[in-house]
């Protein structure tokens, strides 16, 4: 079947019928909808499917077979309100590679493996690529586990319920140093002020990434008088949403003046009650850009304590790996740099050789329902997984 | 006992550890736990029991005795770390009162009836005062039912999970018809600016309110278009978070140039993940002042569309109980406007003779963890229901 094929067969599942996006968070009732599709894919094909100690899905073709591991895949969980193809689309197109070579009578000379990574998103729990970085060990496992989602539940007791055993939580060092090379198919986001597309991708349906740029993810607590809507003057309100509307003005006109993005997409607003001026207002700021420099002038510049609640530096795939598929895929193939943080950039910071395989998106929208990718272009991605599946596990 | 010492059986039921206020929303098992309190308190007195058929409950002092019911009480949810006293000190001192005159051999001449509203504040399913304003008729059965709270259960699910039957709501009219007066005592909100009370309480224990003021909320959505943090040039967005802060700083600019309040103490935010550009932002207006005109000069001046969710035009307390109340009391008590609303508004407003008792606040905090009344300002409050029953119902 085709990863379009494959992909429709997801739906149905977790669509917000008043968004038309996805709602698919990890460790939900959906995202075991998602998890059970991975399996019923892998089932088809007749691979093994595994669930390593950290929730990671992994499907496994010719696992006997000696040599390190081709590994494709990337992620099924969704931000809230996300698209169609962020994630599944890379897993799909795997699948659908395994199944175009298997009635071709192709059997690999190694270990081929499919991988769902858990929790890319980070948007039940605030941390991104939960999975990949408790594998690699970046991730503490009893900090991962203490992450509450916005009703309070933390990633333990969201892990149990899915049936999981949270105490197995940890890095995965020997399934880690199997892995000969990272292979991450994904749905392209992004693009030029003004244009539809990144440089190159309009006239291509596939592009390769060449780095992950530089990002970091602050919280600003900022403090004020909690107090009676209805009662307290003006002139005595220590309103804490003034600052709040303040720094999201700042945010947006220092990453302009930097020439980086910056965005405040997330805040919590406490008691939150429409009687209430507020004791406390939190910002999340996401920022990233192509020069780290340029993208701490920006938290620098806002005037406020910022609590870093992660920095990735610059991440580059590998050189070797990035121009062999280039060579592979056999058509002319744009290299861009990704705004967008992977699973794929955890695993090149752990040392494993790691590409990314990015297919065209008409608009460039991405976590949001307009998301998109042409049937046709999700082809070209499934022929370029067989390629490199052909000529590297042959 | 004291009203504060029936107060400290309270204490330890909703506090939120963290901001040291009480998170009693409505229909919650902490609300439950202060309903059994107030069972319990009745039941102390020899006080018959009833809930009615909007949830609200009442405690009978001689049910079966002539004439129009005597009502006195409050409301025992709170908004999100609310303080100890906003709705609880009225009901606790009626129960006091009436524990004093009981010790005293007095007997009711007329019925006595003590009252907790319930869901006064509406912090869960945002209407305010929803028990009385659907005994009264304000508030339509099938439009409270269908209210939703954050997390999505409607009203009717949480009234069902806390035992009642949600089918049974609807006007009350012959319980109305039966109330002779309303008489809600209220610890003090609000003070001057800069001043550490209103106008006539700093040297007084107890005021009376004249009236509530005028009063609205607005819901103003900003849409914009979702998309993806790391990778959407900022030339590109369509950011509604930009319009947001831009509304909040403007309802204050407004608020001071008209002489009135007006606070954003409640916003949402679609998505809400930290790496995508919402593609929608709310944020809800409450508007109030001594006149009318100047509080909608806020809400036309914004600029921006908003739906009002709730208009209240000014509702005076009635001036004849209320003088009958100062005189009754015995010393000087000063007249005061309240800018909170008050299940007692809602009473005024559909023909029940209302006045309103305020107890003395030392800072006007309130809907906050610091509000508080002395206990001897306190005893003066439960004096002054004493001295009104013995007058009132001999």
């Amino acid at each position: 079947m085709s990863a379009t094929g494959l992909l429709d067969e997801l739906a149905g599942i977790g669509r917000n019928p008043t968004s038309g996006g996805y709602d698919r968070l990890a460790w939900t009732g959906v995202d075991a909808e998602c998890r059970q599709w991975f399996e019923q894919c892998a089932e088809a094909l007749g691979l093994e499917v595994e669930v390593d100690r950290n929730g990671n899905l992994w499907a496994w073709w010719n696992e006997s077979a000696p040599g390190s591991v081709l590994l494709l895949g990337s992620h099924l969980d969704s931000v809230p309100s996300g698209g169609a193809f962020d994630g599944p689309l890379g897993i799909a197109s795997a699948f659908a590679a395994i199944g175009d070579l298997q009635r071709d009578g192709f059997v690999p000379s190694r270990p081929v493996a499919v991988v769902a990574f858990a929790d890319e998103e980070g948007a039940r729990f605030g941390v991104a690529c939960a999975g990949s970085r408790l594998m690699t060990g970046a991730l503490a496992p009893s900090t991962a586990l203490a992450l509450t989602d916005a009703s309070g539940v933390t990633m333990a007791e969201a892990m149990r319920a899915a049936g999981l055993r949270p105490e197995t939580l940890g890095p995965d060092e020997a399934r880690l140093r199997r892995i000969g090379e990272f292979i991450e198919l994904h749905v392209e986001q992004g693009h030029l002020p003004g244009e539809g597309h990144q440089l190159g991708l309009a006239d291509a349906p596939l592009g390769l990434a060449t780095e992950i740029w530089p990002h970091g993810r602050w919280r600003v607590d900022i403090r004020g008088s909690q107090n009676h809507a209805g009662t307290t003057p003006l002139a005595d309100r220590d309103d804490p949403m003034i600052g709040l509307a303040r720094l999201i003005l700042s945010v947006r006109e220092r990453a302009e003046l930097a020439g980086v993005l910056a965005t405040v997409g997330k805040v919590r607003v406490h008691p939150g009650a429409v009687n209430a001026v507020p004791g406390l207002a939190s910002a999340w700021i996401d920022a990233r850009g192509a020069d780290e420099s340029r993208v701490r002038e920006v938290i620098a510049g806002i005037g406020v304590d910022a609590v870093e609640e992660s920095w990735t530096a610059s991440t580059p795939f590998d050189t070797v790996l990035t121009a062999a598929l280039a060579a592979t895929i056999g058509h002319p193939v744009p290299l861009l740099p990704s705004g967008a943080g992977h699973d794929a950039g955890v695993l090149a910071l752990a040392g494993v050789p790691t590409a990314m395989v990015l297919v065209r998106n008409p608009s460039g929208i991405s976590h949001a329902p307009e998301e998109y990718a042409e049937p046709d272009d999700c082809d070209r991605g499934v022929e370029a997984l067989v390629a490199i599946l052909r000529a590297r596990a042959s």
